[in-house]
């Protein structure tokens, strides 16, 4: 227990003061199980920036050792801490036909059949926009979550920031939609879905640049029964990304959907955003944790996040998963439509794989 | 659009406000899908009392037509309307191997036998107490949840009000918690679990009459890393049971679980409860719809839900379900224990299976 105090002390002094005894304990689950660190992160749910301290502080401490800069393993202080303490090591209960989604990608097989396909021609992720990629497996179940919902058929999407998912190309395939509207401020992406839109004259679906720090005109605000998006975890994007996909609905009832990580963000700032959220007039009907997982990137090695780890191996599997939530409107949601000057739009002190 | 706008004004006439186009929209999604009252509501998540006047203006406006009291079928008109307005039939598309819980209950296929059978002798669901009893395949998923989450291994653990469900006593099996009390109202559950850990020689595990209503002592106030519950969905009920619970927790970092339903309270009332929590320093973590799978209940012929439906039918199949939530206390969370006089404290006018 005092133990591990000292080490929530040092992160103090070190300027980190969103992290708790939970946080440190699932650590040491966590290393139970992994020596690579992009998995400790996954299995540990805390922002990059943190773990980087935080094993730096374990290793002064003794209880790890970083070794070659390539894994990170337990010493016999480190497993003494751990016996001493009783932390159970990470556990793993995930469906195995869901991938803990709870819902199967492979229901609509003829769909994610047709998606990968489409998608291998993609335009890479590219960082000057935070782009990463998810498995076409999350992309797919996305589409059915909202179909299940009654999200999808007959209804006005606005899909917003989150083309390099192909999410909205993805509903477009369905021709279930009235209206599917794709907005991204990447022109690479916007002409690649409507090239596709185009080859396979998929109704109702168009695709537009558009920078989201910019307001939306009347075009469409108030325009749309649903809207999805993939924000950065800053505040100022979610301002840009979720108040700005809030004022494209038309009524209450609307509902939008986003992912939201803990690799970028810490859980105080999930605090932040569910009181932004219940302020907007939006209830929180979902939250699925590590619904969206994210493919490695090719600029990984250019990212504050590779800068910043304690090993200079790259991520050999998936690490990087996000919640998905998604919300409804209440009577007299509000629409945030404002410019976004901040300059932290991409990235702050939590985030760092932009 | 105009004929669903005349069916909430009629809704609002009766003194129903919390309803919305949407909800509407899903009532003709599920009549596509069902006839049976009770899989209705399953399938459009509003609360009995609303439905029962929906169905009624729905009849004198035509749509649909209850046929002996026994079931609901659409008419000429009805059918019209949803295809006028392009309604989609309700979509289930729950993974098959979890139930889309996301967690499979037969990954510990031992303690699911071992809880099946010994809550085969358990005391019937009675009404007093407003009790439901959820499917053991729920109470071990929940179980499996804590642990997957870091919560159940060396933790102590409080079980309150919720043990219809016998998950304090499942918790209890597993003999992994540093400590688990229960606590609830209904002596004959307390007496039923004492026996069982006497029985079975349960270590660190005690069963203790309570009733929510009245505050904790010290004994109990800031003394657990977990607490689990599942309260009757009135706003009183939220803070004796939710409050209360998070009175018990020991530090930033504690966590708890708690179901709650579209049965019985409205989307809105959801609004007004994750304010609180927000409020309370308690940050969401998970929202898992439909997690929660309760068994048809003896008394179900006196409740207000039997009364006020428009059929004689008794529920063949599962149709009460809730969402399993899971939060966390952050710095500065409150403790809140005052005690709890509210006379709607089981009932109110969204809820109708107490």
């Amino acid at each position: 227990m005092e133990r591990i105090l000292e080490i929530l002390n040092e992160m103090e002094n070190k300027g980190i003061k969103r992290i708790n005894y939970r946080n440190i304990e699932r650590v040491f689950g966590a290393l139970q199980k992994t020596k690579d660190f992009w998995t400790l992160i996954d299995y540990s749910d805390i922002p990059v920036p943190y773990m980087s301290k935080l094993i730096n502080i374990l290793e002064n401490k003794g209880y790890v050792k970083v070794v070659d800069r390539k894994y990170i393993e337990l010493t016999n202080d480190g497993e003494r801490l751990i016996k001493d303490l009783n932390i159970p090591p990470h556990k793993d209960y995930k469906c195995s036909a869901c991938q803990g989604r709870g819902i199967q990608f492979y229901r609509d097989i003829e769909l994610y059949r047709k998606f990968v396909e489409i998608a291998k021609d993609r335009p890479p992720a590219i960082q000057d926009f935070d782009q990463g990629i998810v498995t076409p497996e999350t992309t797919i179940s996305r589409v059915l979550f909202l179909d299940s919902r009654g999200d999808l058929e007959g209804k006005e999407i606005m899909v917003m920031g989150a083309e390099d998912d192909l999410t909205g190309l993805a509903i477009a395939l369905t021709g279930k939609a009235k209206r599917v509207v794709i907005i991204d401020i990447d022109e690479r992406l916007i002409d690649f879905d409507n090239k596709i839109i185009k080859e396979l004259g998929l109704k109702n679906a168009e695709a537009r640049v558009h920078d989201l720090r910019k307001p939306y005109t009347d075009e469409f605000l108030g325009k749309f029964d649903i809207f999805v998006t993939d924000p950065p975890e800053t505040l100022a994007a979610f301002k840009a990304f979720i108040g700005r996909g809030i004022a494209t609905i038309k009524d209450v009832g609307g509902a939008g959907y986003f992912g939201f990580t803990l690799r970028d963000s810490s859980i105080y700032r999930w605090h932040e955003i569910q009181k932004h959220l219940i302020e907007y007039g939006a209830v929180i009907t979902d939250i699925i944790k590590n619904f969206n997982d994210y493919m490695n990137w090719d600029y990984h090695d250019d990212t504050k996040a590779s800068d910043v780890a304690p090993v200079d191996t790259k991520p050999k599997d998936i690490w990087y998963r996000s919640s998905w939530y998604r919300i409804e409107l209440l009577p007299g949601f509000k629409r945030e439509n404002d410019p976004i000057e901040d300059s932290v739009f991409y990235l702050d002190e939590e985030g760092s794989t932009t």
